[in-house]
């Protein structure tokens, strides 16, 4: 009898299950906008988001080529976005329906030995997941595992499409580059990659006052942006010898911080030619390749070199900035492309150089 | 002319002019233990201090192979000691004649850019340049510029002979391997390389009350000294795979510091495969190669890179773990000699495994 | 008319709810050892814990007194203890039935901004609410809000009794006085009250080789204590000058550290008085009054003064050095009780002075 | 024969000995610009700096009033300044006559334990002495010992009179309030006094990008000043319930920060009971007076309080910050004076708040 009215309920929810758009992973080089369950709550601790904003990363390109083995056929992209809470969990206490909310790129269950230490990235039951190992954001809903440790509530009044950029690229910016660089008042910090990490970098380091940020790139457009985002100094590398320039401007003894914001091996190298003793070099860019550490020469040079996928723990604070002004995330958005163009927003994103692109908005309308 | 007078002076100065026995470089290869002029006061900030007892270091080696260019003919070698303060320059203040002092192997101008911050080894008017850029301590007497940053007071009733492993050996497996690895109470550290400096390591590790501290050598001896220094475990790495064994001494997660201190490649390899997530690989070793630095995988891991010249900041904060037995430094000391047997004092400690020494004491009679 | 249907209620429970011992708190001066449900699971989040070992807090001796009036008549008491877990909500995911736990003396929902940042005293659906606001530990059974982050799994082979004491003392003495005061390798630290807390600082600042940990009471029996425990000095107050002592210990320059483990006035003016310049003072006392602090005097002084609340941050620290046998904690305890014994318990640690007990452990068999 | 000549320059310089024009201070309320010799070196640390601009301290208004006994009758009052360097003794090597010089209020050997630490306030041989126990800067010149630690050179192109706001004012601002404030980005601080200190902490608390910045003081001009240096709210606590305003501010939870910039009880009271928990309460008055501590509440707060006479070690930061425009010291400055009208200056900075006047300038024309 229990057993008959339950399956009454299983096909009735099967006639009315919801339907919503996403962009579809399908492959190297193949995906599609195309239809999806809406999704459910899994567990108590989810939370299902309708989306209102979201974006593309410099990932997600990685992802389309292959790149990412993880991923496979049928995953739907993104892990950014913000929007409102559609449905929570009974285990969730901290949103409710109708919220609006941040959506961080690193699930943090909050109760592992990593997320106890705030190393959210390598949290077991959680870390960068979305649009990886489960659905995503460029969809028009998303469901969020552990929602009351990976959503921030965003507050009343707060420019929700600037705070896209705190879902990932600005606590990236910030944890990995500035952070992790140390970058204090008076310092030299070079940043070396103009796109829109290495601005989301420059961005933040203007936190801690320092007092020259060199911004290092072949791309004379965004060698532009940057002077307006606060750069002191800008090197073209593709016509400068920065060695040469970055030696001019420290009387030759080198930067206390070095930002490598590009992941090829050629960047990580000139962030050791450059390093002052005692400097920081602060890794962000997602290396495919291994590089040649130059110990013979760095043994003795009290040099700190750091990595990290970023941990997303310093977004209460990030978000305290935004409200206060001391920082304007919009800056960092060039483009404005309707959810359901996602796949020509790719288009643009994947020629950023020529079309000028650091970051996309993409309004779920 | 002007040589012809010189040459006078010489002749009359030479009547006067003090002798002593000192181990001199005559490149490589070639070393004799000769009379050199007893060193005077340059500078007033110079102390000439009457060396009691010296040591022998694995740098020392390698000069006398040649391997350090700036080492030149006719240097005596030697930048360890302790001694009595035999005359001071009118600028010396806190030592006067009479004074047991221990000699750090970094001079401190005490007034640099560098000195201001904690970061002797780069001192510009000091640094590593006893026995190296200039006369050292493997001499009846020794010439120490800065005196007054560069010596420190013996306690009445010290153990001398123990703090020889004060002037470098102890900063600087404390400095570069335990401060720089951020060992913390409760953390599984391994040390590759369990010669002097790495059982210096070892010593000063303890300090923190790390839970585990895993030796790693390929030397069973030195396995064995470790051992009743305090390790934990050992792992023979010509015998053993020593990646099984820290998988299955650390649930698979690896260590939290790894401390390199041996200086080469296949070394900080081997770190780079240990380090767990949010680890400290800390790197002690004199590197004459590059080696291979694992951003493909390490990128994301949370990893923090040291390397240091030691500064020997903590000279004062190692005298009192001295003096209230926190730490036994003459258990490094395996070989005594008379300093007029140095010459057979470097071959004992060049042939390190096969004679079972750590440090020799050369003790001026 | 009430009572009689209340006592109808209680009757048919009676049939299906399980009952308990527990020991009650019924206004100043009266406590119990009665009858009570069994507590179940109230949300998803909670752990039942059957008790296995539990102890009495200094804290308890003051709520019996009628000094916490958040207390109210009826609450069970105490809040440290290790068992065994009977039940899990369905929101525990770290623990199951039949799990050995510890029971942290602290509740962290693991969520809000406090538990974020690791100050889990604070927690805003938490901090110390067992045998507070909640019914605690002293009991056959209790209920632990948040389990997955208010429980800590015990090792297999464990000494179990010897972790009661990392319910709260040992954490309470180790991050309010050790970690807050910053003891470091070399430092001379002085510990005002060497009761149980003083006496756990004094075990956990060993962690990090202080040259000399100097106690200071009035009762000579815990002085003596305190010399096995690791005291280098101690000082009786009751009978010497302490200033005079600690200046003639410390070249009149007073200690790096000053930990107060007493809570009232006297005690603290004594940190002030035997601080160095640059020192810290860590408060770690329940003060119930105002003091006087000599800004007349420190203002210049550099000091740097802490309060803290238990935040128990470094339980899994902890662990780990009680694995790795850095510590004994068991050294603590010395009396034992049944659990039914809980009221002859309170009278002999009530009189601790006379019955030369510092902790007490009471066991639920 | 060389005797009779030394003896003849004695003689000559007898009849010459050059004088100068400086502020003498003769016992309470007496003062007066009069003839003083012009220091001479004593030993060959010290440097004779000829006086280019300096100002008028709230310590000196003290010292006139009598309320520093170590001050003597005779004594030449001042402790800030920049000139140009007349002669250095032979132990000087930073500097050589003609070398624009920053003079530092805080004299530091470098070779004394505290300078080693960074704590230059507590120098054994330095300290606060300019204008205390020795004579100082309200003169045409100054004898400044230790010059190699404690002047710094004045860049080139620099505006020397903006840098007399880094002799005491600003590094004190800086070290006592904002650093030991711990200001971070986002946070909320709170600086109770809108005077000359209390501004400087305003200044460079920015350097950390806190959200909110919130002065309180009772003189409205003050406060009006302080929103045209970034504060973001201001609080005249003669007409408001500051309490109240501050609850209001940040939820009922207080402040993360809270500078103390006046000195009295009262300032130190309202700092317990807007500080948050976790906050940090960060003394930079010049305290007379002991103050309640409120620890029957603070107990459990998690609050740190810290003191600190300035050591000036942040010095060469504050430089680098002013030297790339990151702060504009010489908005402090409200009024000019010869320093022959200084008598006149004192009466006008000793009726700041009538006078409107933060900082005056004395030139030595």
């Amino acid at each position: 009898m229990e057993t008959l009215l339950y399956d009454q309920n299983v096909d009735l929810l099967h006639t009315t299950v919801k339907t919503m758009k996403a962009l579809v992973y399908h492959g190297p080089g193949q995906k599609s906008w195309e239809d999806k369950p809406v999704p459910t709550i899994k567990v108590p601790t989810d939370a299902i988001v309708k989306i209102f904003k979201t974006t593309i990363c410099g990932t997600d390109l990685h992802i389309m080529k292959g790149d990412v083995p993880e991923v496979t056929d049928g995953r739907i992209i993104g892990h950014e976005g913000v929007g409102v809470v559609e449905e929570v969990g009974t285990g969730v206490t901290n949103f409710k329906k109708g919220d609006h909310v941040l959506i961080s790129c690193i699930t943090s269950c909050g109760k592992c030995e990593y997320c106890k230490k705030g190393m959210y990235s390598h949290c077991t039951d959680g870390g960068w997941i979305l649009g990886h190992l489960i659905d995503g954001t460029q969809a028009e809903y998303a469901r969020i595992p552990h929602a009351d440790n990976s959503l921030y509530p965003i507050p009343a009044g707060a420019d929700e499409e600037a705070l896209v950029m705190l879902s990932d690229i600005l606590p990236t910016g910030f944890e990995c580059g500035v952070l992790n660089g140390q970058v204090k008042p008076g310092d030299i910090v070079a940043i070396v990659g103009s796109g829109p990490i290495g601005l989301a970098a420059l961005l933040t380091a203007q936190f801690y006052s320092p007092a020259e940020i060199i911004m290092i790139d072949m791309d004379e457009n965004r060698l532009e942006v940057a002077k307006t985002f606060g750069a002191t100094k800008t090197i073209n590398s593709g016509v400068e010898n920065v060695l040469e320039r970055i030696k001019a401007l420290t009387n030759g003894i080198g930067v206390d911080t070095a930002i490598e914001a590009v992941g090829v091996p050629a960047t990580f190298e000139l962030c050791q030619e450059i390093i002052a003793p005692g400097g920081h070099i602060a890794n962000i860019g997602v290396h495919g390749k291994s590089v040649t550490l130059h110990l013979e020469k760095l043994w003795s040079q009290n040099v700190t070199i750091t990595t990290r996928l970023v941990d997303t723990v310093t977004t209460p604070m990030l978000l305290k900035t935004v409200q206060s002004k001391k920082i304007q995330p919009n800056r960092l958005i060039t483009h404005h492309f309707k959810l359901s163009d996602v796949v020509k927003a790719y288009e643009t994103f994947g020629n950023a150089a020529k079309e000028k692109a650091l970051k996309v908005i993409l309004t779920n309308e």
